[in-house]
């Protein structure tokens, strides 16, 4: 089915993200509409081989339009859903503004397509959420897990294009021994790390931490999964990573997880021991795949079910965009 | 009491932060001898006003020395620690060649250096393990830990005075569009990350993971405590961070929890959570403490055992030069 589409939010690090993965998978896109907020009107994008003025977003944006994918904050995405909704859109959107609606179906393809049925607004998960149910969510179909202790190191581009800029531009400074003042992220980024700048509840826990809880559960259809994490961001520009802890109901293989994981949709493994190779932000950047690796049994858990592994995804790819593509090609599929 | 020195690796990250920290400390040094094992004899190094040069390791290179410091690798350290005990030094080893030695006491001072005895070698243990011990055990010392999970973020100084050399370099040609060609670290460095290249057993745990938990034992006293580790390299030049999970025995509270790290000795608090500000590596460069925030009841343990909290140290200072120095110091006392 070829899709009338409508990216709003088409200059940021996801919005170029869209038009770069919809040109490399053909997706069968009849008119495209790119979209901004704000700034930034008026320029234009490249997409197959012509030029797409980006126009401000306006009452008559959607008409005409099949679906629309929403990348530019939860303020726009509240906007101007119902806008695109009204016009007959269906609208995946990228912010977290709906994802935790119980109408609103929050989906991985690879996890839980079924349930979109013929909702009209589809919301995408946040990235760390994401990469860390692709590597989770096989193991769990096959062994329930029980609990989940996570760590992630991740990209600027969670901060959106602008941090990606800032953390270059900030590194190239430091080296030249300039002075650097943060502007995008708001410490040092270069040659530094720092908790995820997103605010903290009264559990101590940040946004970004209390996303990967509450959207794991709502994915997984598992109020109840005990889960805990601990977001940092690390000075590397589009791949977030993660330590994951899994404690799993009865005792598990390690051979046999590892063997799902190796057949698992979306999942790569890169898990040589001997090489010393696991994966890295730099095998991950531009690929649609999570990679897994480190995976062993977890020698602090005594009776088996215990499992450590180690993944890596690009945040803009099945982090943000490439999700939300797929969501796009299942309904185009209907 | 005066102590006349000796530096055995003076050429090194550790080796130079041996002679910042004496300065600093005005540590009471009489004679100071600088050796290498091979490379950088005859450069000159200056302390305290003077230039010392720095001699090639040699069988009378001990004699009438009282402490020798060594942070020159594992197999010089087989090789002269015997020659530096036969003179009549005593010598505190920064490598890991006599940590799991079962006459060999491996001390933090803050921790256990009432089991330094009369040893003619004193191991200083692995730069994760001590940032990791300094925030974890003054909270097992009143209420026992049972169970650590540790994901770190390491920097590039644990890999030497090459590798911090390289990570800057490197970033710089990345910047300029240059080739690049990973030499002292296994796999690119700047703006990106890769499991410790340390060598992996057959648990799948590699060497820096296994000293995590074996000194962390060895060092409490404590031979079953659970621990497990991933071993993380970031792109920092010279501060480990830390994210660790504790399992009390009982159930604890978390205010008690922060005033036992507030009043730790070697500890700082950074744990402002309305400022969103918590230890970064650029807190703790340079600094002695070690830097502890983010502490928070864990979510995913229900019967309220579990706390999070993040850790950061210089990996040069408390993680290796200055708990040496510490060592020294005590024995200087004595």
């Amino acid at each position: 089915m070829t899709m009338n589409l409508a990216i709003l939010g088409a200059t940021g690090a996801v919005g170029r993200e869209f038009l770069t993965i919809l040109e490399q998978r053909e997706t069968s896109v009849g008119s495209l509409r790119l979209l901004v907020s704000a700034r930034s009107a008026g320029k234009k994008l490249a997409f197959r081989g012509r030029d797409v003025v980006v126009e401000q977003v306006a009452h008559d944006s959607f008409d005409g339009i099949d679906i629309a994918l929403f990348s530019a904050g939860g303020d726009t995405s509240r906007t101007w859903a119902p806008v695109a909704v009204k016009a007959g859109a269906r609208v995946i959107d990228n912010s977290s503004a709906f994802r935790m609606d119980d109408d609103v179906p929050l989906v991985i393809p690879e996890i839980n397509a079924s349930v979109i049925g013929d909702a009209s607004v589809i919301a995408n998960p946040n990235c760390s959420t994401i990469i860390m149910n692709m590597a989770v969510w096989p193991l769990h179909r096959r062994h329930p897990v029980e609990r989940i202790i996570v760590s992630t190191y991740q990209a600027a581009s969670g901060a959106g294009r602008r941090a990606m800029l800032e953390l270059e531009s900030q590194t190239r400074d430091l080296l030249d021994g300039k002075p650097i003042e943060p502007k995008i992220l708001p410490y040092q980024a270069a040659f530094n790390l720092f908790s995820h700048n997103s605010e903290i509840d009264a559990t101590g826990y940040n946004t970004e931490e209390t996303k990967m809880i509450h959207e794991t559960r709502k994915i997984f259809a598992e109020p109840d999964l005990a889960i805990t994490a601990t977001c940092i961001r690390v000075p590397v520009p589009r791949a977030h990573s993660e330590s994951i802890n899994l404690t799993f109901r009865e005792s598990v293989d390690e051979n046999e997880i590892r063997e799902i994981l190796a057949s698992a949709p979306g999942v790569s493994l890169i898990d040589d021991r001997e090489a010393n190779r696991f994966p890295m932000p730099i095998d991950v950047t531009g690929k649609d795949d999570c990679f897994v690796g480190r995976i062993r049994r977890d020698l602090s858990q005594l009776d088996g079910r215990g499992i450590e592994l180690f993944a890596c995804g690009d945040q803009l790819r099945k982090g943000a965009a490439l999700n939300a593509i797929q969501i796009a090609e299942s309904l185009g599929r209907r």
